[in-house]
């Protein structure tokens, strides 16, 4: 795309906000550390990333109950910690052996994750000209814990637990666009996967693509180039601010 | 208060949360500031610190409204459009001789106001330590735009259009505590208003007065003193750091 083409869409973005686990945050690698610890601390054998990937995949499934209407709104903790016990299950492990408490604490181990190597940068050097803030499934206070861990400088937090509702529903995207008192296309969505943008597009906002291509591991089949004609489409987040922010 | 005693009612505290108007920025000066530049770019003569001072003695009725059930939750930028052209009747001014964006512009003038001398080096120092943000009854966009303008650091921004409660209605101050994640005595409220404080103390959250003794100008009679054993009571932001984090 000609680099007066991306201009031109995205000259009256205001705020940049950012989908987080995958986009912001590498966090395979930090459950897969928080899964070794908890392994070797309670003398059970383990396959860390194996439980990584098995507990990320019960993310989308355990939402979309919930953007269908067929289950309330509860916070992604609740669904983190939920998926964790049908994980257990899942690898034979007895969650009878664990106090509560030790169950807990794993279970927000999404709360300390550690970002890519270009986020917290990135993020500083947008502050200067956009408001900049998460746009997460992520809960409020999850989001404040992973910026205080990560690093994160935002101007603004605001969780599904505002909103009620989980990406892709228009009112995930709208109901924080609202809060921010602007107009969708004053807000530029940065994702790296492109269903997320997908629904971002679909109800106004302006899209980035950043393309994380180890944040599935090693193996990874998806999200490894844009598959829509987003207004930016960036290698990662310094890029994006390369793209924003003519020098 | 020994500082004994203070230790002991603040150990548990998670997050350290701030009234804005008065408490964080220089409500008056900005308002009459704003005011001035208004009066003489329309050529009318204004009483602006009288405009300001009039401005603001609508604030609290006009949310007393909603908190009474009286009226619908409406966001605080709507409250002070409404309460300028009151002000505009009460001094003779005839709204129609503005274009309804200049009036837009200086009903927003509250998004812009000067930070106090201590309030952003002071809460620059609490957030290495806790959580910071404000607990205010503006809507979440004012918040952003003082926030920046006045190069306040936050981690998080929630405004009454989150909870949709005014102060010291219980939710306003509950609604944010819970999307933080804490229970009430894990958050303290700074403010320079002995009701807030009172209206936070009675939903159990803890409490520091602090001393703004020129907020309503040169003659100001009221929350000269704290008027309530508080847990913290510091003459500025800046004592309130000393009290909170011990060196």
């Amino acid at each position: 795309m000609p680099k007066s083409e991306t201009r031109s869409s995205t000259g009256e973005i205001r705020a940049v906000l950012f989908d987080t686990f995958g986009t912001v945050v590498d966090w395979r690698t930090g459950i897969t550390r928080a899964v070794e610890k908890f392994s070797a601390e309670h003398g059970v054998p383990l396959d860390a990333p194996a439980l990584a990937d098995a507990w990320r995949a019960l993310y989308q499934p355990s939402m979309e109950r919930i953007r269908s209407g067929e289950r309330a709104y509860v916070p992604l903790d609740t669904l983190h910690r939920e998926n964790l016990l049908a994980v257990f299950e899942h690898f034979d492990v007895d969650p009878g052996r664990f106090g509560a408490q030790e169950i807990d604490d794993l279970a927000r181990s999404w709360h300390h994750l550690p970002p890519w190597p270009d986020s917290v940068a990135g993020i500083r050097s947008l502050r200067s000209k956009f408001i900049v803030g998460p746009l997460s499934n992520a809960n409020t206070s999850l989001l404040i814990n992973l910026a205080k861990y990560a690093g994160l400088n935002w101007d603004v937090v605001l969780g599904t637990d505002v909103t009620r509702a989980y990406k892709p529903d228009p009112t995930a995207y709208l109901g924080v666009v609202d809060l921010l008192g602007l107009r969708p296309q004053e807000v530029i969505l940065v994702a790296a996967h492109n269903d997320d943008l997908r629904g971002a597009r679909s109800v106004g906002l302006a899209t980035a693509f950043v393309r994380r291509a180890t944040e599935y591991g090693p193996n990874q089949l998806t999200d490894l180039e844009p598959t829509g004609a987003w207004d930016v489409n960036a290698t990662d987040i310094e890029d994006v601010v390369g793209q924003l922010v003519p020098s």
